[in-house]
């Protein structure tokens, strides 16, 4: 039996006395107070605490704040801390005592965080999870489509990174009668977001090529702006006029519905 | 142009005043304090405050202490109150003032929500969504599988609603190479919980009709108990092991893997 991932009584090595532990908490979607008020509590109790900012933006975070919250000074990490040195810092604090690791969303959707909690679990350094709202149900909740609708989401990168895999994606998805939940790339450290109207030219330029009709100009979309902030935007028209309409500032993620058969206003 | 949801400056009917306000907040997966910093300066700012809890199960919570945490009264709504009343007592103190009501994990997963939303739109009374942890992105976190690799998610229903769909949507996921995320029926009110075992021995009688290899007895799968709370498990194996396993109290969840080429401790 493989065990994944468990609560403190069934460790992988459970008979091996622990180092330290790892816990991560998710910020959620917009700012510091995101965090759960279980987040917060291990926050406290934590002998060192780390943030990372870069896999996601967080529009309206504030390091300070967050530090001011927790009663305790916070290191920030970038992308070279934790995929060039593997997290060590964050390691070697949690062999020591208890260290929480903030992440944007909810931790362990980053691929960074999965590495990172497979090389503590391997350095027997227990570690433990505390959720935060997710892109994923957040833009599926705000759109007000059903849930068991989506098919396979997919990552819409940046222009020069040029990819036809979302087209594809999409193309199936509406095949099987499924909606498409495309995240839209992000790059916070310089910061350079994809839009609504870059990711929906992306897809029509592919379409003008392969013509399979998985987006058209009269096909329908839902932009999403902000999801978790105070100013949300969620509007849903035709490709062509959804193009122009304005979405305010980051970040942004993109529907395409297999049909037009929701709920709407 | 449908705008299906947006902050204050974009309301559908922006040019008539406002009656009252609608907040949904987000419990998270475990207790009350799976809610954000945000959603309890909501609540503590409200006129009236409701919950409803029937949706999916919150393993360690208690309306005794959120009420305290909340510094108000909070009235607790069952599944009658929502979905045959269709929320009017909600409905009636947000068009008196600010109202919040408290919802199991992200809120706008459950249709009762999305009915409830947009009915207050069409009362006039402006909605807005604190998100919470969702059961969609825990599970998947928890997994170590890769979210672009899910396909349609399903949810097996107690065995006296018989449904091949779950095995169906496996299937079909199967064949694109995707994961699939099968939520597992409950009833709240009767406090009754499908199990993992339950869920793989629905699967594996319908395996021995259909003979499509969807889940086999030699197949792999990932059974999990509650996400989010402080005691999770996660443990992945082949179907007629994971049968037997032990995995103490509800929830559950189960995930049905394409292949096995996730990471592995």
């Amino acid at each position: 039996m493989i065990i994944l991932s468990c609560g403190p009584a069934l460790h992988s090595k459970e008979d091996e006395p622990h180092l330290g532990e790892l816990v991560f908490v998710g910020l959620g979607l917009n700012d510091e107070k995101g965090m759960s008020l279980t987040g917060l509590e291990e926050a406290k109790s934590a002998d060192t605490i780390f943030a990372e900012l870069y896999t996601n933006l967080l529009l309206d975070f504030s390091i300070k704040r967050l530090e001011s919250l927790c009663g305790n000074k916070i290191t920030l990490l970038k992308r070279n801390d934790l995929e060039e040195k593997n997290g060590e810092a964050v390691l070697q604090a949690a062999e020591a005592g208890k260290t929480v690791l903030f992440v944007p969303g909810d931790p362990l959707i980053a691929t960074t965080h999965i590495t990172l909690r497979l090389a503590a679990e391997k350095a027997n350094i227990r570690t433990r999870i505390v959720h935060g709202a997710s892109i994923i149900s957040a833009a599926i909740g705000l759109s007000g489509l059903h849930n068991y609708k989506f098919g396979k989401s997919v990552t819409i990168p940046f222009p020069d990174n040029y990819s036809e895999t979302p087209y594809e994606v999409i193309n199936q998805n509406r095949k099987a009668g499924l909606h498409t939940l495309c995240l839209l790339d992000i790059d916070t450290e310089r910061q350079r977001y994809m839009t609504v109207r870059d990711s929906l030219e992306t897809l029509l330029k592919i379409e003008k090529k392969r013509k399979q009709k998985a987006v058209t100009k009269t096909s329908l979309a839902v932009g999403i702006a902000r999801a978790g902030s105070k100013t949300p935007i969620v509007k849903a028209d035709y490709t062509q006029r959804l193009l122009n309409q304005d979405f305010g500032g980051p970040p942004y993620c993109l529907l395409v519905p297999a049909e037009l058969h929701f709920m709407e206003a």
